[in-house]
């Protein structure tokens, strides 16, 4: 059977190229996806995730719209890596789906605790709108099967040296995930910034009559890095559709149950703190002060991943 | 014509008498009241607030529960202070007022939009619903009149040496509140701490057929000082009805527009910073990041204001 | 019995004030001066530290150069305050008393463990040497009868909103002799803001033919408020010297025994935090962490305290 | 030439090694060493010092005392690491050497602007010395080649899961050390961790007749790791001579001209922040507030560096 999952979203490159893999593997059932202000402003993002789900074929998915800044940081949104559109200008048909009238949170919260088995819910931008959600409405915790959230690093940050977008962007609501309690799983630049399609098979898909097909190789050509900006060639970063293979096909990935902490103060903000060393866990159970324990993605198959991503999106086509 | 309020509180003592108070006040139209976990659990806030309104012959004001702890923080609630039950043993009669079906932040998005004219929201509690609010509907912006809180001190703190309990249980909310931009009016532990309520008043009300008002005397005889408990002898201070009292009198209250900060690191967590230094604002004029300015009560004609409230219980009865 | 001291100083037009106190009062015996990088850079501090003990006709009193920066902090020198020259243009003649060979840790040391009796170390500049003394030399603990420091404040800063010039500019240096375990009293802001010296004796001592006479007049009359500069009227603030009299004056000040740490942290960086709370003391008691608890000058009486200044500079003439 | 060095040490287990090869290597002009609190108290580490010394065969080079404790930070020493005694209990004979009269400061005041050649300031411990050194005295600034640290990582941390012992024991110094503007080599964990001399060497080092060579190998026989204590099998890890290796044998080891700060504050205190994004010194170049760029040894050639240290002990037996 599927899994039900919901997906909160700040579109996006790599989240359109995560609900396109949604909405097509066959393993997932997408229940709801939510949005929140990240890589562009809040209105940009819902109609950016309006148009995706129409291009992919979507059923009659409820989207709704979440939070308009984080909780307490100023919105700063990433520009200039996925573009003022936040698609990086790779254009999408006008759809005449529409968005809820409830906000993000009452939609998650209905599809959560109105499901008749445990539903699994993905974040893949800042966490405010979860953030809320669990402060709301702590009835889903007896409803969520695992949290999954693409975001933080066991290593190097990319906004700051220790932090990555989503974490920094919204620190807070990061904590209030970390903190929990609930089973939650890290996929961090440990592994994103390393699991890419190849141009062959993005260059193929621009060729495609099939319009999310088409989309999903014209975004791939502007997957790159942040460093680089998009005058550089092509490197195809998958991104946070990486979040949902994690769960689709766990085998590829190596995870470990490690200590994690968000750092909210001084030069550290925005990191997630892992605690590797060996026997930390041991360490820290004699802690007053126990830090949560996380399954943190730290490596994959990264070949056998790409190909699974491919395989959902050349199935689209049929 | 009576100025429309809407009121989040955490159901406590001494939001009890500022309810009594809103309800009775002529010059206040009380539109909706949320709830919010704080001096009790969110259960027993709601509880007591649905009590509170119907001994004091509210009309149909809708009530709405909202966030059951602080964004990250963890639940602290004033157990020591107000009791297990939030009242100190105050006791009163059960009702048939129910909560609403949707949560606090809708509550308040509706009440605040829906009103013809705008609406002041006075938060008398941990700031967990308002920035939730504030960061959800952020349109509720051009709907009010102005936000006046209960919380933060100028000058010495009660948990802390520093820090209120209301921003100390919740300073992410309170950053999120002063940052804001709105008009925001900061009732602080400055004047708070001095505006109490003769025992004489207090000794009478308690004689009282009158539900609401026996309810006052009796609260008052609990409202003690955070160092000695309950043992000691009559204090009789107000409390969060001082919150509304600025807005009903404000000619009895010297208020200062100031720079404030809430302090999120280290041992000043929870504190408000506010800038009292002479030309402050003129030097923050001139900073690269300039701070919020509120309109701070740092005094008050303490006689005045206590009549006022008096007068406001004692029309209950008739 | 004249008390035995050993100031350290980064002279700075109230320092300046202070060491003609210490050297004219028969209460005190100066022992040595050293010098810190504060109001302005070491070199300068030496030079005027030399030209006012040569002024005030002190004795063979040894004087040492030390830290020419903060432990971490950059150097901020108050120039806009106390001018580029430190004394805001006041002129002393040239003397040949010379800085000693050794660094001001060595002679603090010196100093302070060849005493036959036990000597006060009172500090009126950034605590950088004096940290660094307790660090090197912690065998000074036995011979010292107190540590008295000019800095930070129970109420409101003067740099920030929160923090006082001489503790903000080595925040580590203050933590390092506020957590040292001696007894020590803070003379801050509380009382240093508003112990005044008439102009009409300032004026008299600007006709005055005693070069230290003179100077001191001179001096009070750029004793202004940090705010409005040097352009405004008389304010003649005494500064510094305040903690000199806490010594020789103690009937004239309120103090009280307060838990005290310093603010290392964000917003607060700097302040000193006094738990004025009732009870507080109590309180931390219970504490797993308990504060070290300073005597702190919150109040004087400042026509009597003023008078005590001014009785020993007139005595100088004599 | 060899190249004349001074060393700041708190001897530890480790430092007894490196102090061996210091006076052992001809490439080394072991010039002054001296004392510091850290892996023991500091009387301790005078004792050991003195002693490792005379087992070395050490020409007269004179010892100094300096930190009793870390600046702000409360002593922890390293006990359950080093032992009590701070060699892990390996017995070193007695000496008449003596520790000099003036304090570690001073020491190293006069032997590195005394030589006729820049001078290379080594510190192996928390560096409370070095800084109050740089803080005192910054003229020393124009008479050393360059400070190599053994501290910090630009990965896991082993005290915390960011921190490591020296810096996290005083985390003002490293950061006084780290912004002095002078070329500073960090020799972290990232290789420290991973450069072990084999059982067979220290076995055989415990047969022999010299002294040293025969505290080497019982030295070695205690290096284990943090995790597991003493009871565990042989380890063997090297230690702070690896810090000294990077000076003989620079072509041994891959360094990297990377951003450093010292992260002073909350959960991350005590961590050496290493920006190892690519191109993130461009970036900083952009920035209001660049960090200092250090060299940081971040990968050896270990069999080599190993050899290369053996080759030295084996040497000293001649
Ligand atoms: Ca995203
Ligand atoms: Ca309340
Ligand atoms: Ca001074
Ligand atoms: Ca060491």
């Amino acid at each position: 059977m599927a899994r039900p999952i919901v997906v909160d979203v700040d579109t996006g490159t790599d989240d359109a190229l995560a609900l396109l893999y949604a909405v097509g593997c066959t393993d997932l059932d997408l229940r709801a996806v939510t949005c929140v202000a990240g890589n562009a402003g809040l209105e940009q993002v819902v109609e950016n995730t309006l148009r995706v789900l129409e291009a992919a074929g979507a059923g009659d998915v409820p989207v709704a719209a979440g939070a308009t800044k984080p909780l307490i940081e100023r919105m700063r949104p990433e520009g200039q890596f996925h573009g003022a559109d936040g698609l990086a200008g790779v254009e999408l048909a006008p759809t005449s789906r529409t968005v809820a009238d409830q906000p993000a949170t009452e939609l998650l919260h209905a599809a959560i605790t109105g499901a008749s088995e445990p539903v699994t819910l993905v974040s893949l931008a800042p966490m405010t709108n979860v953030a809320m959600l669990l402060t709301l409405h702590p009835d889903v915790a007896d409803h969520l099967e695992r949290l999954v959230f693409m975001g933080g690093s066991a290593s190097v940050g990319n906004v700051t040296a220790l932090a990555e977008f989503n974490v920094w962007q919204d620190p807070e609501a990061a904590t209030c995930v970390v903190e929990s309690g609930l089973p939650v799983t890290m996929y961090g630049l440990d592994v994103f910034n390393r699991l890419v399609i190849e141009q062959e098979v993005a260059d193929r898909w621009t060729r495609s009559d099939h319009p999310a097909v088409r989309a999903a190789g014209e975004l791939l050509h502007r997957r790159g890095t942040r460093a680089a900006g998009f005058e550089q060639d092509y490197v195809g970063v998958l991104g946070d559709a990486g979040a949902l293979l994690v769960l689709t096909h766990p085998e590829l990935f190596t995870t470990e149950h490690l200590p994690v902490r968000v750092n909210l103060e001084g030069l550290g903000r925005g990191q997630t703190i892992v605690d590797r060393r060996p026997h930390a866990q041991d360490q820290q159970a004699l802690d007053r002060d126990p830090w949560p324990v996380l399954e943190v993605a730290l490596d994959a198959d990264l070949a056998a991943a790409a190909q699974a991503f491919v395989d959902v999106v050349d199935a689209l086509e049929r």
